[in-house]
């Protein structure tokens, strides 16, 4: 694989499919990760009931994980272990119960091993209802063992 | 009730236990909301294994997650209903599976309506895992509607 | 002013001349806002030596207030007085002595009377030094008071 | 210097008497770094009038740059090169000009390379005006090159 774009697209798609997998606690939410490219990511989440808050909305921790997978997937997409350092989220619009939300996540900034990812919550009527901002520190060896760094 | 005290007491009394029978979502990932005092929460959780991430131990947003729920209980403890505006977590260790986490939550600021709150999140060593900022704005009713506010 | 886009076109050139002449800290460290449009700001500052810190290269502090002042000419730009309420920066690069930094700014939500804005601090290599994300709350009266709403 | 108590308590003198002398900007504002101790500095500012704002209060900048100096003062003072990584200000109050302000800043944690320090800005009441956290990591080189190393 001598292209590079073929080798981030590939070293992305591994370690998207390992994260997909093995991502349980993504799983106990019900979240799908859709789609994972070199430095981004989109999964969606549909706010059940069992996710809701004292007033109950959606919960903040539930969209929280959203996004939070979304910058997981985002940040170790070329296929280098990355680990989160800090997360900071702005929650703009009450989420409701039943909500279809989707959170897309882009790479702003990879610097030697410090990576900025920005990602936007949206609920199905394409209104944003959280803007998350997350720092990563790569750690030096790959997600997934045998498949191209990028 | 005359002492403001009490008085300030019975609200977060009330708004804790309001909190502790009504957040689904705590009790989705087990969290146990053990105190509330005015402007102070106190949450543990034990970390699952369906409460993992794609490496194998605890997920930061279920870490996330159990500390917003203390955010949540400590920003609405005066019966005065609050809503997250912002909040900001920064992972200073790795949780592992079977980690019994306790987090604190302790009001550090309140002007007019916008409130500061730090939560500190750590293992059963007594270790800081994580340090959490959250951002409050009361919107004007009460949590508990026949309770006290204060 | 009929027109809509002409009424918030107004608004920010009152706001934005208003901010140009009155922010003496800006004055103080050598920054020129350029330009103020609905929702948009931009800046520079050449970083000048009495802008360094103890390692000899341009200060937080200097490339803060730089993305500052065009947040706050952006969260202004509706001549709704706004306020600053948190400010989150991320340092991407080191910035040297007489480097030409431009900061750039839009609005990513205004909601009520809370938003959101997301500035860039570039170099004159267009590489970006810096990421901002203010949040703002208006309060209700006019920035300049005899200037058209928006 | 056997104890290892005096040796950091040397190694912070140390680096505090070079970012007293060296911090060009802190001096362009007459911020005095008053202490550094192992994991704590304090600096103070008086707020003049080519500090504010187009409001005509202290500006967001100034009080950043206070934080920021204590900032840097306490994660560098192990004698160890530290760089703000992310920085996050919430303003709770107004300052006004001529207010003798004071930053007083601590170490929370400190893993590996990665520090988070907690600075609170307040003014001549005691009443605090600004939170800041600020998340730094070491890069492996002394501060001052023939002082101790904590």
């Amino acid at each position: 694989m001598a292209d590079p774009e073929d080798r981030a697209q590939a070293a992305a798609e591994a370690a998207g499919r390992h994260f997909a997998e093995h991502d349980l606690m993504a799983k106990t939410l019900g979240i799908v990760l859709e789609e994972v490219r070199p430095g981004y990511a989109r999964a969606r989440m549909t706010v059940r009931r069992d996710m809701s808050n004292a007033a109950g909305i959606g919960h903040g921790g539930a969209t929280f994980t959203l996004a939070d997978v979304v910058f997981g997937a985002a940040c170790n997409s070329h296929n280098r272990l990355a680990l989160a350092q800090n997360c900071n989220i702005t929650f703009l619009a009450p989420v409701a119960l039943g909500d279809d939300l989707v959170a897309e996540g882009r790479e702003v900034s990879l610097q030697g091993r410090g990576g900025v990812y920005d990602i936007v919550v949206s609920n199905q009527d394409g209104m944003a209802v959280a803007l998350f901002r997350g720092l990563s520190r790569q750690v030096g060896e790959p997600v997934v063992a045998d498949a191209p760094v990028a």
